[in-house]
């Protein structure tokens, strides 16, 4: 998807919502058990509930991974059932020597066929570098996390700035606001508008709201850009919002609310 | 596998090789491609052929993720193939907020029972912890990468130190030298007798020997301690030493070289 695709489908829909498919299956209702593939029914379910107010959908790969060979069967099937009009995110922080993030490109790239991967920066360039070479794909890069160790090294003072801000001015000059993003934890909304001064046109990824605290309104009001320049990732308080068989309505609900208030910030 | 298990297999087999299964598809002879699991057979014969000169396997994930469920399944099976006498090491560079690392931490470890995981350590403490948290696993935390990348973040000088440094120093605070280890890269060897000094008794997981040019000669005699505290990962230049059917006869001339090698610098 191109950097105007998603803006027209954010006009479009009035939301820059990303329903975060962290599909704990310990958590999803008993009734789906039964399924033969319970992870993908309960995916199948939200997306159709969610999909005409989110414009993107990010799928966290620890949950898939952490069911083995099924894990990666239901995570393929739900790739394939989000609708091309919505932004896919593989939310798999992968990052390696430059041959082996090449394999990871492939993986979520060529085979999987997301829009976008987010990206580790500790090992640099030649980590980054061959997600990069694919068109029209993204590449999704940890800048602030929204997790309390963000202090211990992000957050760290490198000469005259903090290792995120170096992480956001050293990986922004090796892609394009089209094919780059970065991940800034909502709940860091102190630290926004000087981001937005560092990158004035990327998107920006932000988790962080609902179940970790962050503040929808505030990002919003510090972050947005003229192209909106945001893609707000809720996960739990979407997904499990309803814990009984009427899970999907709930969900719909919830992401309504979250779409009606960001029609209200959108210009 | 404890640490005491480990040093009493170096020490049986005057070895710490480890040997890399970056088991790329499109590199194994063409023959095995008729089989039903090619990258499972290459690895079986690999294992086969070089299990009696070294300690540990490594499988890089995203050589088998790239394979899509064909690929997660040939994993598997590696995984379970292999002895149990040897040290097995997700080379997967994971790492996310802690929830999502405990998914991590069941995928590899309860699911896959690996005996270690590679992990990034950009989001700090909550990122690690969930790893940490399993009796007799361990987690290996990159701290100076073998790739030209590390210059861009790992070598950059924050406050009185390098942020590797700092990523050594406060990480090996949160685990023990029986549940800790750290990546450095073999191309680093300048570095070595330094991390020694921060690092006196943990074992390092040196990749960058054979194909990224590390020398085993300079990395052993200024890097090992009194538990050996090395594993040195041979990835390409073992397991595609023979490019034909003579591939495993190939890996295993070449593993013995590095192990005689090894035995000379082992006490």
């Amino acid at each position: 998807m191109t950097k105007e695709e998603l803006i027209a489908q954010i006009r479009l829909k009035k939301s820059y919502l990303c329903v975060g498919l962290d599909t704990d299956i310990t958590k999803i209702p008993r009734h789906l058990l039964s399924h033969a593939d319970p992870v993908f029914e309960f995916n199948r379910q939200i997306i159709d509930a969610t999909k005409a107010c989110c414009v993107s959908y990010k799928i966290n790969t620890a949950f898939y991974e952490s069911q083995g060979i099924k894990g990666w069967d239901a995570m393929e099937k739900t790739v394939n059932y989000i609708p091309s009009t919505h932004f896919t995110i593989a939310d798999a922080k992968r990052g390696d020597i430059g041959n082996t993030s090449a394999q990871y490109a492939k993986a979520f790239f060529d085979v999987l066929r997301f829009d976008a991967v987010t990206i580790a920066p500790y090992m640099g360039e030649d980590s980054v570098r061959p997600f990069l070479e694919y068109k029209n794909k993204w590449s999704i890069v940890l800048g602030l996390t929204s997790n309390s160790g963000a202090k211990d090294f992000e957050l760290q003072q490198v000469g005259e700035e903090k290792l995120y801000e170096k992480v956001l001015q050293t990986v922004a000059k090796w892609g394009s606001t089209e094919n780059l993003m970065f991940v800034i934890g909502a709940t860091r909304a102190d630290e926004f508008i000087h981001i937005r001064k560092i990158l004035p046109n990327h998107f920006l990824l932000v988790p962080g709201v609902g179940s970790q605290g962050g503040s929808l309104k505030e990002i919003s009001e510090k972050a947005m850009n003229k192209d909106c320049g945001l893609l707000v990732n809720v996960s739990r308080a979407i997904i499990f919002a309803g814990g009984e068989e009427n899970f999907a309505e709930e969900a719909k609900h919830t992401a309504e609310q979250y779409q009606r208030e960001m029609s209200t910030y959108l210009k």
